[in-house]
């Protein structure tokens, strides 16, 4: 049997990863999914320096299996943050949103495996030249920070395959057992989870997130805020702000004042579904539940496994 | 041994349906696809009657499969198209971008299946409702013309799936086998390939047209003029205009005004690369080469069974 080269790389049980996601993801998840089996990855974008500290040392007292922590590059107090992470031991960090050149040969030294965020096949190969463990690639589907080329996952992850040797971790989409199924097919070595896990129990996302995200059908969500950084939101009066805006050919400026700071926080971790900021993947048209992180893990390898059947017994 | 409802519908021995392309696919490139196995569809959108009726006859002359026809409901002319094509006996039609309602009856009444393209749930259960015998749901990836929620193949297969009791094809993002097994696993019972059979021999598409689809990278194409007609379009010379004129904020009339009349025609049938509108599937970005409609099928079928045999041996 092959053994995955994921599974092995992150020393996991199922090729599952938890996208590291903002005020979504701490302690309490990231150590619930790597209880599970999967990689519990907590959300380092929205957290300073001593609240990392604080949910890395949570995360560890309440999990014995390998975690990470996700870490935008661009993020103002990034050496802080890279700091506690190595002087903490953390052994995995996926990194997002910026050059991998800058910090891979220095957690790769402190003996981290790192994992960077791509789009695109450019941005795969560099992450590769740069010396990266394995890529994450994240298709139009994705909530969050995305590519402005709107590759879906279905046409991103053969040509990203194609272009790299190291694992490909398969993202934008995925909640079920049967996308993991087809994330495979495609010549994924593993998944990326977000939405799906933003309405987990242990989620930090605010109960008004959570609903919002179960409530949420086909065409609630949308790409948009291109001109500043693309980013996946459920539409709610923020949004339509930005709609009208968008309408009126309002300039870059117009939209970063509309966007103003702190939104994101507001929504996601506040609940205030009227003004934040709702980040979420278009596949939060298709969840319906919440239930606990390991639930959720258990279902997927389920369904994989199901699928995986039925697949075989195609003929022709 | 579960034999495939949609193979078992329509007659063929794959479940690749050649998808029924204005401008690009005639009689040689339909009768190609169902000698080879999979069910090759007319594409009627771009076809006055008497042009339908020739080709539906050299088709009939070229293969003793069964092969069908794509009407758009929307077509001027659409009672003189129906008249023909049950008047020459086709036994399968695929309806789009019109109510299904309106001529689903009728066609069965003559013996015909009937197959509509939807981009929703809502579309597929009032499809489903209106008596059609299998539904196409087509992803925001799709070459043509794509639904308003921008739902990926990856994110609406599995609800589409779950709304209605007919088989479902798959569409958009789809040129491999890997990629008809993704589709699969997400319950698809078959696919609809368009850009791959663009990018055929036997495909009407002008060589200027070919080379271009085997030249788009990612993020070649673009899904745009919403505010008409969505389409997936090439980015060349005349989708320049299109973006400078969303820019400046520009009228629906001027966007009109702009995209004009047979511009579809001038590009991908008569080969103006630079003022013709360009309809092609994302998944252009990940095809390179010309081959023999055949062939294209033979492979697919191949990957599919290799992809099969490699998830069989997934294990944890």
């Amino acid at each position: 049997m092959n053994k995955n080269v994921l599974t092995n790389l992150l020393k996991i049980k199922y090729p599952i990863v938890q996208g590291g996601m903002i005020w979504c993801s701490g302690w309490r998840l990231a150590s619930a999914v790597s209880n599970a089996g999967g990689l519990g990855l907590l959300g380092a974008g929205s957290m300073y320096p001593e609240v990392l500290k604080e949910q890395i040392d949570k995360c560890k007292a309440n999990t014995t299996k390998p975690f990470g922590v996700n870490v935008p590059l661009l993020y103002p107090n990034i050496e802080a943050h890279m700091k506690i992470i190595m002087d903490s031991g953390v052994k995995i960090v996926f990194t997002s949103a910026g050059n991998p050149g800058t910090w891979t040969a220095l957690l790769k030294q402190a003996g981290i495996t790192v994992v960077h965020v791509v789009s695109n096949t450019k941005f795969a190969k560099k992450a590769e030249d740069a010396g990266v463990d394995a890529i994450v690639a994240e298709g139009f589907e994705a909530g969050g920070h995305n590519g402005r080329e709107e590759t879906t996952t279905l046409c991103l992850i053969p040509i990203i395959r194609e272009a790299v040797k190291i694992p490909v971790i398969a993202a934008g989409g995925i909640a079920s057992g049967s996308a993991m199924l087809a994330a495979m097919a495609l010549g994924a070595d593993g998944v990326q989870v977000g939405s799906r896990f933003v309405t987990s129990e242990e989620s930090s996302a605010h109960p008004n997130f959570k609903q919002a995200v179960i409530d949420a059908k086909e065409g609630s969500t949308i790409l948009t805020l291109k001109e500043i950084t693309p980013v996946r939101l459920l539409k709610n009066d923020f949004y339509n702000e930005l709609a009208q805006a968008y309408d009126r050919c309002a300039s870059v400026e117009e939209l970063k004042t509309i966007l103003g700071r702190a939104r994101a926080k507001k929504g996601m971790f506040e609940g205030d579904m009227k003004e934040g900021e709702l980040e979420i993947g278009q596949i939060s048209g298709n969840i319906s539940t919440i239930k606990p992180a390991a639930t959720i893990i258990e279902d997927m390898v389920q369904e994989f496994e199901t699928g995986k059947k039925r697949l075989a017994q195609i003929s022709w």
